[in-house]
């Protein structure tokens, strides 16, 4: 039996009824696929953060998954509902810049998935919308939508890279948007009046000490071993980062 | 093949070693079920306001779903447990109020789970016991079980509608126990000393301003645009709302 | 279909990427497992106070499940990575005592896992080595190990019981790493300056008041009814307990 992972990437928070809802949504559509939470805590009401994280979450996800993305701060005005392919990935998600990751590859194709507004809630198209348009990809259903030239999409014209602080994890490390491959190890980046040197793991650097590296994502990263970032350094998400 | 959705609705919070717990409890006993985490953050030992949550979202259960319940500050007492059916779907946990919405219906039937305290701890009987009833309802076990009247149970007298605030979201938003569409669209409602008009979704008002909605399960709900109700009004589970 | 289920213990946060990349690890290589998050909050970078918490957790887990743990401050260093075998259940993290209550029982068979540092990143062996692991184990892949004496493994000289709060949980209840089925119920416990009677329930104590009784793990629990013992009695995970 063929069982599609289905990824939810949200700002809903782990807690709370909103999951269930569009897990329902999807599996009373498709009760073959699988969902995985990959992120409920995207940086609230901000698509372009969560953008640069989830570009570089992309090669981490199963081949031929689906993601529905549900950053979504336009919900009940008109910005579009989206249709992605890439890389025989799927993605489904308002036009607001979520997938703008995808959008400089020019083997990414797009669709505007058209909606009935009469079976919409104002406020929560992740159930709505997006779900049963994945849950109709995946099952019986067939998904009404119109080609969509790429270069039209909002965050098609966004940088590679962005220099920002873009999400702080659990443990109070906070990610940037800069991919580690492209600085020389010797780099320093200042955040505010803090100097960072690159370390390669927690292991190196004495408790209480900050520092950058590369993380699991392969992004510019910054942490204080054993201690938090964001209360240490007074780092939030959109905190400018940059080489020296 | 058959895979029955079953929903968790608890207050144990998304972390800790419970859910997990429930989960085994049920997929030993049926393997081919699958579980939703539909709340974990209901509010904590309150059943009340969690049987108008649990209400509302009623219409978004999959069809022929089982919900295993467990807002429980009786445990370890010597309240009843209870299996519901209605419309369809299966409902087990304790009476205390958290089914009450479903009392209302004649269609509703309701049976006492019948315990074997032998093999109960006292403080987790969502493991122990809910959980392992749905799995017998689903698996091939039998569920020992007697008729119970519905009007005798617990909330079986609750009003439909609670003037309460019963849930504050992640974002901070604040539900209400009262049906949006039984109030007219110039409603004022009064929270504490605040006024609250009603606007259509959150791209309809400034940054920072107060304002009620018909939320995405039909409740009236309070927010702050881009900000929190709990923190900027004072607002906590069981704070009266009501409309002028 | 057999449906082995895969337990994460890990001290990742229930949110963040980390866990959906972990799952997506094992389902590219083990589609037909079920995947049940344990715990996600277990003590940070603390595999001590871990391991009695998931010894205590052991007899509630599936038969023939697989569990992989990561709560792993050497993540980065030499330390090994392992597979163990106990009671027909297989386990598969570092080696840093995490799983030191297996290592007293004669049955307990251990692996190190061979590894191949290139395919590693320096911070998130969770994705990149155990949950592959567990995979390869359950799919048709092969995992290279070589014996390992259990007693030569972190974590197999350590006593059976910890007289230390190992876990806070969502309601603030405090475990210890103290099996109550060791004490008499007329024994006090002290906690700092707090003495502890046992109570058998939380509906037989008065609102405020702290007390212990033999949680649903059978480990001495701290609580205050209807408050929190972390923020009441200033408890925290190390904080030692002893019976007078």
């Amino acid at each position: 039996m063929n069982r599609p992972i289905v990824y939810f990437f949200t700002d809903f928070g782990a807690q709370g009824p909103y999951l269930g809802q569009m897990e329902t949504a999807l599996l009373v559509r498709a009760p073959q696929a699988r969902v995985i939470n990959l992120l409920s805590d995207a940086p609230p009401f901000s698509p372009k953060p969560s953008a640069y994280l989830l570009g570089a979450l992309l090669p981490w996800l199963a081949p031929e998954s689906v993601l529905v993305g549900v950053v979504d701060p336009g919900v009940g005005t008109d910005r579009k509902a989206l249709l992605l392919e890439s890389d025989g990935r799927r993605f489904i998600g308002p036009d607001n810049g979520l997938f703008a990751s995808l959008l400089k590859s020019s083997g990414t194709r797009a669709w505007e998935i058209l909606q009935d507004p009469a079976q919409l809630s104002a406020t929560f198209h992740g159930r709505d919308l997006f779900a049963p348009a994945a849950g109709r990809l995946l099952g019986e259903g067939d998904l009404e939508r119109q080609p969509m030239p790429r270069h039209r999409l909002v965050g098609a014209d966004w940088p590679g890279q962005l220099a920002e602080i873009i999400y702080i994890d659990h443990y109070g490390n906070a990610m940037s948007g800069l991919r580690a491959g492209d600085f020389t190890p010797d780099t320093v980046f200042r955040l505010g009046e803090v100097r960072l040197f690159r370390r390669h793991t927690f292991a190196d650097v004495p408790p209480g000490e900050a520092f950058w590296y590369e993380n699991s994502l392969g992004l510019v990263e910054v942490a204080v071993n054993r201690g938090r970032s964001d209360t240490t350094l007074g780092v939030q998400v959109g905190t400018p980062i940059r080489p020296e």
